[in-house]
């Protein structure tokens, strides 16, 4: 059975949506699930569940890392074999073998230092990357970095590529994935200095190489994977979600304020905004992988819901399903070789 | 009577969207129109329409600038005095003061390194930016640069920040406003290596500097003014708008393809969802400024229609109105005094 370590002391309402999303994910993908926290606070958020029957057990983790930690405190902290907090006390589990796979909705970057220095990177791989799920016309698409590496050079970028490649192949199931390189231009030439650097690392690596994407290529689904820095990446995903929340919340408002006809309008067309609604959810995919760790973790948004959380657990699982680490350990180790 | 120079020759169907838009923009604000391209190709374009009691003039420029001209063959031709191209005659024109601004809808390289090399920049700027309008959820924002440099120095973001400033107070009659640096974190200290550096030079600028922006406040409106490097402000510019695309080109679709209900609901909320395509349509604004030039120029889409060309002939002449060039001028010339 696949283990999956929760980090009950990770969203903004912790510990109720991460436990009530682990008991969930638990009951639906048959996971083993071990949820990581202050116990005193976990086991009343467990008890509450009604989840005897299920694989779920608590692991004490008395501290917890907050906004507050970063810089220094954070390395600290992150380093410390005594650690106590739940994200140290989860990914150490994942680092002796005992779970597969860690979920956190805790601070983004206390989960990345923490990780990075617990699991360490995989061999070859300078930069470990963050790498969400766009929606895109055509599905979606793999973006990576979008914010562990604000700056970035090109051997960083190749080696994302390849990561990203090997995770929407096996995890996502896309046959020789198309992985373009975010840019301001579509042609050869056009891009910032990294780019252009990044190009030649690019045609040689062991991808399906697309070229450079826009923005609108990007969206409109022309590649599987989109190779960018973590600065680039995280302004774009921020704005597109926020793009895409005003566009919903503008219709939205426009027909509660709208006439009655409008309103009646509003009404018959909500199952088709409701889909449209799913498409643009990122708690659909719950939470994004942190490539070029050696383990596997995720980190969702801080204000997941149980929802989110679930569906965390679920691509934690199929990502151990398919052995995704040991594909991009062998896909990085071929690339050193060349 | 102002007086818009409008390239005939600009947008991918032209002659006849920037005749007409050209025409249009004469017939509703009252300006003088002077068209510059091929005489033989914009002559009869403008005979169909029934144009002879507006103050339109056409001046013959027999070549045209197209994707194909870049890197120095574009250089050449930019700086050549006896150019006979369209953007050439017609920016020579804002240089001689016959004209008071000069609109094209034809390839964005190509109208910004003519204008750089013909009409310079404003002294203490050293490099001119693309400024377009986003729209958020409070109204706008004067985003700089989105492409004229993929590659800023720290110096580079302080002085977009000044012509940024002065353009959404005088242009967009914003009073003081808010001025932010847009970043992968609102907190000081995140970004990347040229936000960082450029954060001191933002504060002692004479601006109202908010400080660092996410996508997410740039979009809710948090500041009338983000700044940018060229490669991010494209990036997420076409993004976004790719993103705002591909959910009303997909309500459209399931509206469409519904059952009845849907479809009737759909004719009901139509006008709530024009709503919603005016205020992210790119052609209510027309163009958007080149900001650090020594003159007035605006750059369109190549696929703007005549509606497009009218409004930025439109914003041309409200830029001209208020003398924003010369508010530019004085705002960079108080800047080098500190």
């Amino acid at each position: 059975m696949i283990r999956i370590v929760v980090d009950a002391m990770g969203t903004d309402e912790c510990p109720l949506p991460d436990v009530s999303g682990a008991v969930a994910a638990a009951r639906e993908y048959g996971v083993e699930i071990i949820l990581v926290g202050d116990e005193a606070r976990v086991r009343p958020a467990l008890e509450a569940q009604n989840a005897k029957d299920l694989p779920i057990r608590i692991v004490h983790a008395p501290d917890m890392l907050t906004m507050e930690d970063k810089g220094e405190k954070l390395v600290l902290k992150a380093r410390s074999k005594d650690a106590k907090n739940s994200m140290a006390v989860g990914i150490d589990l994942v680092k002796k073998g005992e779970a597969d796979a860690f979920v956190t909705a805790g601070n983004t970057g206390a989960g990345m230092v923490t990780a990075l220095f617990r699991l360490g990177r995989i061999r070859g791989v300078d930069r470990p990357a963050l790498a969400p799920i766009f929606p895109t016309a055509k599905g979606f698409c793999v973006v990576l970095d979008i914010g562990a590496n604000p700056d970035c050079k090109p051997e960083n970028l190749a080696q994302f590529a390849i990561l990203g490649s090997v995770y929407a192949e096996k995890v996502r199931g896309v046959k020789n994935p198309k992985v373009g390189l975010l840019s301001n231009g579509e042609e050869e030439g056009k891009g910032n200095e990294l780019v252009k650097a990044a190009t030649p690392l690019m045609k040689t690596a062991p991808i399906n190489y697309y070229g450079n994407v826009e923005g609108k290529e990007l969206i409109g689904g022309a590649v599987d994977v989109a190779v960018t820095d973590g600065f680039t990446g995280n302004v774009t995903l921020k704005t597109s979600e926020a793009v895409a929340k005003l566009i919903t919340d503008k219709i939205r408002e426009l027909i509660k304020n709208g006439n009655l006809i409008t309103k009646i309008g509003g009404l018959l067309v909500k199952p088709a905004l409701s889909e449209i609604k799913t498409m643009l959810n990122p708690d659909e995919q719950g939470a994004a992988p942190m490539l070029g760790i050696n383990g596997l973790v995720y980190i969702a948004h801080g204000r997941s819901d149980a929802y989110a959380i679930k569906n965390a657990v679920r691509v934690a699982k199929e990502a151990v399903e398919v052995k995704v680490l040991d594909a991009m350990k062998s896909a990085i180790e071929e690339s050193l070789k060349k």
